[in-house]
């Protein structure tokens, strides 16, 4: 195990966990945490340190850290911060690994709160604990089922690993992996930085075998050059997607009356972003559909799109999507207009976008597809309207209400799913046999029923999403295929 | 009634339809409108017309138009295009009023198929019927139970109103309606546009009692003039939200193979909608939402938005957000920082977002939103994270299996809706006394377990959608802000 493995291991992978301010009450923050501990299922010791309570959520209380008969991995605290020097002190006399300081009122508040910070931080260097905090919301490890965060989720276990100077923004990306069903490892909310910043966070998911695409929202960086090189080892191998607040005047004041932070030029973070390989973004659900493309889709070899539709008006908006966003509509090679014409009504676009019209039934989307991916002119395909069924099953919901149409609707929907199913699969298979990016595009991708659709079931299975506008197709492409570049330039 | 109202009457209006090319066998064109059609529920005569078959879906079907024992309002033709001049000599001979043809393989196929819409026209010209298409989905009126259109939805009824040059873009918009449970009124999908221009119908809904708020994807404009005068008229009193299909090359292309549509210039285009007062956007979702916007929002005084939020992070993305849209994020007036100085703690941003940060409970929450919505030196409120519930239901889900924690979990879930409800019915009081916009934001507006929450369903009730990221509220804030910019200014 590698230095900084070894040194994350007691924060994600603890044995044993302590709950300084643990409480009985919720809403409470005391409440919340320890609720989410037990629910998330965590395999380990658990001990709530509550001067007043005997038992808390089942779980016997003890007065103090140092009742506690057992070692301890890590230490969470959740008390006002006229005690948290005492409880550092507490840490320090127990040999407790890690900790993580929820506790609030700290830089964030003003220059008097900020010296609070500075004692707090010599007080975290007379130890040997890695500390995330304070002023944050916690920390998850799905993969050691740890949700020591304040908001429980029933997230979905993944190969995204993130770091938020801000828990809420944190949570709301928690919420798309729930919509999306693609998964978390790890989620640190690492509030005001005070000894561990987003940029050791950021080199632990390098190195952690259980992340594959690295997400942070970040309002400010303490050591800008640290921070790039980071991120452009990490890089190398994997790809960090990043949401930069207070990248304008307004959010810039906001950050720091937030988390303290000074948002810094805007310019140079972006070039070195540019020049590191981080992928930027503009809005949290952009930034989680984004983080997705890298863990299910192969990297493009060049910008080359593809475009294909059973609609006309969606071919329209996918190609102004992606010409938008950088990539190539090339010319249909003429081979492939050649074998197209061969099965398809003479009615197609004979363009890219490849317009099915009404003639595109499932078999010959699937060889179109096929046609348009295997062309050494092309490098990625966009489908558009993915899901043929979905239109089946509107149709079998609007039949509900009449009783002579139920078999009508009933056989529809086992049609559909049926087809559903072998569509998904097919499209994964095309994927995979030529390496590269096939970009699934359907409205019908948000919402419940989405969930339940074998399609959508099938490709997040395999680590895909369905975009729901063309634009966020285009984007998530886009940024797919400059990671891509970056990789085969630096 | 206006001229023009009476002249679409039959279209929207019809009390009977009469279906060239009805069929039994889904799913054909001839089944899906008529499928449509009956389980939309239209309450007036429907006639099938088919050669071979007796009985379509429950209803006699006739050899021939002229064999139909009643008068016919409206005709819908579903047949190859070989067929349809005949089907349009039966139309004038039966004295049809209106029709929606829905063959396609004219003009958007090539110069042989564009002369085969030239006769077309002038067939048409010798009815006196107003005409659809060719090359459409079909058209809805909710408000007459109407749904003449391929995908039959379960719309919610409602006061937009859409033309479509693409028939499944109009789709995708309607499958937004149900998400967010804000209702049409009537939908066009124009196609090809014959004789029937997507202005035309602009300047009906313009009239049309119904209709509020217009949406129309337009891929290109037949009579630039015309369209900009109906639209300058039009937007004096309801707003007009244009997708713009083709606005780069690749997309220009696309177009002409969709509907034969010429995309012409962009930069033209764009300042004919700037000097008519029409909001031009960029996506399907941002599309909607902002629509939606303009139904349940009071016009902003002016571009001067205060920000709140219960967490800071998405208090920077918002004032991020609200800043790249061309909002002002004003400095917060002393005398609203003063009033929040007496009840909030003191850990509160003093600032511009107000961030609760811990301190802010549901009383506070709306106390501060009051003191920044009735304070004249702010014309609109963003409300960031709303939904304090959200964080109870979460946990209530996390909780359900742990037999030991139902009655918690139920408790919690139970004070959460009844605080929704509150919380819901408080915003748009505040909204409707001071009448000014409060833009509401929140990530779980999205996905099944939003529709069931009580906030989400008391906003849509009153118009109003919950938007799902900061991007998004703030972009919808800025439409509606410069349309009443522009209506001061005209």
């Amino acid at each position: 195990m590698s230095k900084i493995l070894k040194k994350f291991e007691p924060l994600f992978y603890p044995k044993s966990i302590a709950l300084i301010g643990a409480s009985p009450t919720p809403p409470k923050w005391g409440f919340g945490i320890t609720f989410s501990i037990i629910t998330g299922g965590f395999k380990g010791n658990i001990y709530p340190i509550n001067l007043r309570e005997k038992e808390i959520l089942g779980l016997k209380a003890y007065p103090d850290l140092a009742d506690v008969p057992d070692e301890i991995d890590l230490v969470i605290i959740m008390i006002p911060p006229a005690r948290v020097i005492d409880a550092l002190r507490d840490c320090k006399r127990k040999k407790a690994k890690a900790a993580v300081i929820i506790t609030a009122g700290y830089s964030e508040v003003g220059p008097e709160e900020k010296e609070l910070e500075e004692e707090l931080i010599r007080e975290i260097e007379k130890t040997n604990m890695v500390v995330i905090g304070p002023n944050c919301m916690g920390i998850m490890c799905l993969d050691s089922n740890l949700n020591a965060f304040f908001s429980p989720a029933t997230l979905p276990e993944g190969p995204l690993s993130m770091v938020s100077q801000s828990g809420n923004v944190g949570g709301s990306l928690m919420f798309f992996s729930e919509l999306y069903n693609i998964g978390f490892n790890k989620v640190v909310s690492s509030g005001n930085e005070a000894v561990t910043f987003c940029e050791d966070i950021i080199e632990y998911y390098g190195e952690d075998p259980g992340t594959r695409v690295i997400l942070a929202y970040i309002e400010g960086v303490d050591n800008g050059r640290r921070f790039f090189e980071v991120a452009k080892k990490v890089t190398r191998s994997k790809p960090i997607v990043v949401l930069k607040g207070g990248h304008t005047e307004a959010g810039g004041k906001a950050c720091s009356s937030h988390t303290g932070a000074l948002a810094g030029s805007d310019a140079i973070f972006d070039a070195v972003c540019r020049q590191a390989g981080v992928i930027r973004v503009g809005d949290l659900d952009e930034m989680f559909l984004i983080a997705a493309t890298f863990i299910g889709q192969p990297l493009p070899p060049g910008n080359r799109v593809g475009i294909i539709t059973r609609g006309g008006g969606w071919g329209v908006l996918g190609a102004d999507a992606c010409a938008s966003q950088g990539l190539d509509v090339v010319a249909l090679p003429k081979e492939a207009i050649r074998e197209m014409n061969e099965f398809l009504p003479s009615r197609w676009s004979h363009n890219n976008p490849v317009d099915l019209a009404a003639g595109g039934g499932e078999e010959s989307m699937l060889k179109c597809m096929e046609i348009l991916i295997k062309s050494p002119q092309i490098d990625s395909l966009i489908q558009l309207g993915v899901g043929f069924g979905t239109m089946r099953k509107r149709m079998a919901r609007s039949a509900q209400a009449f009783p002579q149409y139920q078999e009508v609707a009933k056989m529809m929907l086992k049609d559909s799913k049926k087809q559903d199913r072998k569509h998904a699969d097919a499209v994964l298979k095309l994927s995979r046999k030529y390496n590269k990016p096939i970009i699934s595009c359907s409205t019908f991708s948000l919402g419940d029923r989405a969930a339940s659709s074998p399609t959508v079931r099938a490709f997040s299975k395999a680590g895909r999403v369905i975009y729901p506008t063309p634009l966020q197709a285009a984007r998530a492409l886009a940024a797919l295929t400059r990671y891509s570049k970056y990789l085969k330039e630096r």
